[in-house]
């Protein structure tokens, strides 16, 4: 029964469709650095992160990865292959040791409350249409402070976390911004209060401070 | 009866959901330019696209509206009232001539094919997050033409446009960019025969060559 306890404090499903999906899911763990799927490889079941935050990077043309995306724990994975993309298109990766449920897409499909599966997926792509909506929206943010402080409220805000496990080089390409500027708003926003810089990550301290001059008013 | 036949020919739905619908929905038209949702408002129905583009656009703290997305015929909007957000994260407008249908929330909720209609949402959703996140990949990429390119191949593909109904100044605000600097890499993609840009928009001629030195090689 080795994840039972979380995948029912992470996951908010009916007794019924929990055990379901417990019953026939893999549990397995990840170190940090690990890679969990590579991308181009064929999608065949869904993960459900019980610990641990992992990110989807994406291989370019040039050679280098870039972040897509961060998954956190309570949040999935993969799922795109249940419809209409068999191939992954990004690689993920374990930022931090992560234990995560594998469920096989066959089972999703022939579960029997499968409008309550539904219903979350459709929920939970639609949280991440909206993550994803406001880090582009973010992006496109022309003073640099404001812009790394709305993407580290978002990533505190749909991501769960207060610990951050990305680098400064990780932060700047997901932003595609050069690792000085993230840099120099960084200290920024740690002068401020917001944040504290540390070699695991960022932490987040005060999220109001996260805000367009710290007032509270949101970039999104 | 007006707009079945498009709500057919638009929407891939079992004959029970796709009537099941049409029985309660709303036939709307918009002039271009026209306001269909504001940003804040109540989302309390579900508007599906049978003619026409629209655009998302989200006011930002200094004023400045910026597109955050676009909506085609086929595609749906104001469905993430359904759940979790009940207002508005950007304000809905016809940028072609538009002709809709709005399905209230309630209906959606009670309907009989609720497992279809969630499976579409779903696949809906996970759509709309492989484009959103093919724009900020696309959005970091520092080679311009190739920037430019990616957006207008991924425009193309997911909201099945051959006339993309855009200014130069409206995609400059959609990827950050300065007009000018849009301005240049359409010209040199029209030089290399993939758009023609013209008073109403860009319209492509070749997507083959909206790839990475027109080799075929996507960016995403």
């Amino acid at each position: 029964m080795q994840g039972y306890e979380e995948f029912q404090k992470r996951f908010e499903f009916s007794p019924e469709l929990r055990n379901a999906l417990f019953e026939n899911a893999q549990y397995q763990t990840f170190e940090a650095g690990e890679e969990i799927i590579a991308q181009g490889d064929t999608l065949d079941s869904i993960g459900f992160v019980l610990e641990g935050v992992l990110t989807g990077n994406r291989g370019n043309y040039d050679g280098v990865e870039r972040m897509i995306g961060l998954v956190g724990a309570g949040d999935i994975y993969a799922e795109t292959g249940l419809f209409h993309t068999t191939k992954a298109f990004c690689t993920f990766q374990a930022v931090t040791d992560c234990t995560v449920l594998v469920v096989p897409n066959q089972v999703i499909e022939t579960i029997d409350n499968k409008l309550e599966m539904m219903e979350f997926l459709f929920w939970s792509q639609s949280k991440k249409l909206q993550y994803t909506s406001m880090i582009h929206f973010a992006s496109t943010e022309r003073d640099k402070v404001i812009k790394v402080a709305a993407i580290l409220e978002a990533i505190a805000h749909y991501s769960h976390l207060e610990d951050i496990p990305l680098t400064i080089e990780q932060l700047a390409s997901f932003l595609g911004m050069s690792r000085n500027t993230v840099s120099k708003s960084l200290r920024e926003l740690e002068k401020r209060g917001a944040v504290e810089i540390g070699k695991a990550g960022i932490r987040i301290k005060e999220r109001y401070l996260l805000t367009i001059d710290g007032s509270g008013k949101k970039l999104f």
